[in-house]
Order: C-alpha cells, then structure tokens, then sequence
C-alpha cells in the first residue's frame, strides 16, 4: 500500500490514541469508535491505516518495545563495560531519569494482564517478552563472564530480572506505596550484582 | 444481617465465580448476571449476599490474601528459625508445591491491572499488598538480624521482594516460556539470601 507523506505520523497519533484508551477504559472497551474520536479522526480515517484493533495493539507492542530498546542504546552510549551496559539496561527500564513515562507504564501493565486473557495480545506480549528476555541473557552473560563467572544459571536470572521488572510496573502504577519512587532500579542492580559476585567460577 | 445457615457457603460460591469469570472476561465484563449464572444463583439470590459487584471483589482479595496466608502458615509450622521462615514464605507464595492454583494466580494478575484504572480495585488491592509488604518486611528483618546485618535497607529489600513475585505471577500467567515452572521459588529465595549475605554488619 503507498502511504501518503503523512502516514508514518498518523499511524503513530492512531497508536498513541489506542495506549491512552487502553490506559483508561482498558483493551475491551477501547473501541475502534473511541481511538478514533480520541486521535482526532474518524473511523474511516482510522480503518484506512489500520484493518483491525487488533494491529494497533500490535504496533503498539512494537512501539512501547522500541522506545524502551531506545532508552537502553542512550543510556548505554558510554558505558565502558559488560557491568556498565547491564547496569545502564535496568536503569533505562526502571530508573527515573530522562525519558520514563508513567503512562507508557500504565499502558505495559494493562497489556500484560490483558496478554492473560486474550489470545492476541497475548501473542504480542510473549514476543516483546522474548527479545526482552534474550537482551537480559547476553547482558547477564557478559557480566557473568567478565566476572570470570559461570553462566551456568544466566537463565534462570534473566527470568528473575524480567520478574523484578514486570512486578516493579505493576506496583508503581497500581500500588506505589510498595515501591517507592527511585527504589527499584537500585534494588534490581543490586540484587543482580549480588547474585552474580557469589556465582561460582567459570569452569576451566 | 442473620445469615441461613449456609450463608457462608454461598458466599465462597459468589466469590468463586466472579474470580473465575474474572479471569475470563475481565472486571468490566464480569456483570452481576453472569456471577450469579456460574454460580448457579439467581440475580436476586446473589444479592442477598452482596450488595454490589465491589462488594464481591473485595471479598476476593480477601479471600486470595487468607489463602495465601493459611498456605504460609502450612509451609512455616515446621520452620525452626528466621531463615527457614522466610523461605517458607517465598516457597509458598511462589513454589509449585500443595496448594498452588493457576487460576488463583491469573485472578490476582487481572486484579493488579485493573488496580491500575479502577479506584475501587485498586483501594483492595492496595490493601493487600501493604499487608503482603508487612509480613515481607518482618520476615525479611528477622533474617537480617539472626545474621547480624543491618536492617537499613529492609523496607527497599521487602519492595524488591513483592516486585519479584507481582512479576513472577504475571509471566507465569501470561509469558510462561520467560519463567519455566519451578523457577521462581529458588530465584527469588536465592537472590534474597545473596543480597543479605552482602549486607553490612548492623551497627553496634
């Protein structure tokens, strides 16, 4: 399909307006009806970039996955080495400085529950969780080895490190009480450090 | 209000349906008509027993909270010390041992997101999750001390702690292959155990 000069721009209002929907009334009840009125277009406008809900979810996903991976390439530009580009991956994920966004947040957390139940989003959220996944394993491994330490159990630390992540969102939009504001990119860093420094030697 | 004898029953069965159909179709989507059909009540005879949809919710929250509790109380009658205890803990809330229930699990996933958007879930949950926040810290306390450890840290440890498991039952509800079954216990009890061993001596 050719898409005119302002298309990228209009898909990206559409998929915005999808986040903020979702973000309020939640996947269901966020109708095509109702991201259309709320990007300023009409239905018709709406269904010419998009067949279906079900595409702006998954270019949502897609964003949402973008700009975190995005987030990690700036914070990571000066990192020196395999623990400063590990420590520089959770902070852009769960540090406060430049960049975080509450809603985008909010809209991962909805997304993630939403993934329990509908076979669709579900989809879309196994596989930003799967290149998610694989980014924590090479940059567990890295710090692992530059340790002079086994990788023997770098999986099952990627999966803990995801864990503190997901469960980190939800708290801080849902119950931010628990998880004080500047508390859990520290918290994981740390927590990962100190795992990693009482790991085993690399076997020779 | 009297209740008939077995009032407390068809109360459980109330609360039942609304966490599976819950789970199916979502808080929004969960009417009192369809609890009271998978209950096998009528709308009526559902409310004689709540007032309201929240009324039921809470009595879910409640209820997912004292069942966690009571499987608490199973894992820790025969733990001898604090460390045993706080593994007690994380063993149940997050082992796959008696007791576990995937369908309690993606109930309490559905809840956390609703929480995000809707006021009067996200006061239950935000309930829940202070008492959760309590127990962790008091456990996580005691552990620290039987080891001569600072308790400075307690309150960022008990978040992490929370997080960890908030996040382990999302990916387990919704991105299994990023948390293999039996994962999750000895992760967090690990990474727990690690970071107090690297803690610093309590000060005299």
């Amino acid at each position: 399909m050719s898409r005119k000069p302002n298309s990228e721009q209009r898909r990206a209002q559409i998929v915005q307006a999808l986040r903020d929907t979702m973000a309020e009334h939640g996947y269901d009840k966020a109708t095509v009806q109702l991201v259309a009125r709320r990007a300023g277009l009409t239905p018709g406008l709406l269904h010419y970039h998009f067949h279906s809900k079900g595409e702006i979810l998954l270019a949502l996903v897609n964003a949402l996955a973008a700009a975190a991976h995005a987030r990690y390439l700036v914070f990571a530009q000066d990192a020196a080495d395999a623990d400063a580009r590990l420590g520089a991956y959770i902070e852009a994920r769960l540090g406060l400085g430049e960049g975080a966004d509450a809603s985008a947040v909010a809209a991962w957390v909805v997304i993630g529950a939403e993934a329990v139940r509908q076979p669709e989003v579900r989809l879309a959220y196994q596989q930003a969780l799967a290149a998610e996944s694989m980014l924590a394993r090479e940059l567990l491994s890295a710090s692992l080895a530059a340790h002079g330490k086994s990788t023997a159990n770098v999986a099952a630390l990627a999966a803990a490190l995801l864990a503190m992540m997901e469960g980190s969102f939800q708290l801080a939009s849902a119950a931010p009480a628990c998880m004080p504001m500047g508390y859990a990119a520290p918290l994981a860093t740390g927590m990962v450090r100190r795992f990693i420094d009482a790991e085993p030697p690399e076997a020779a």
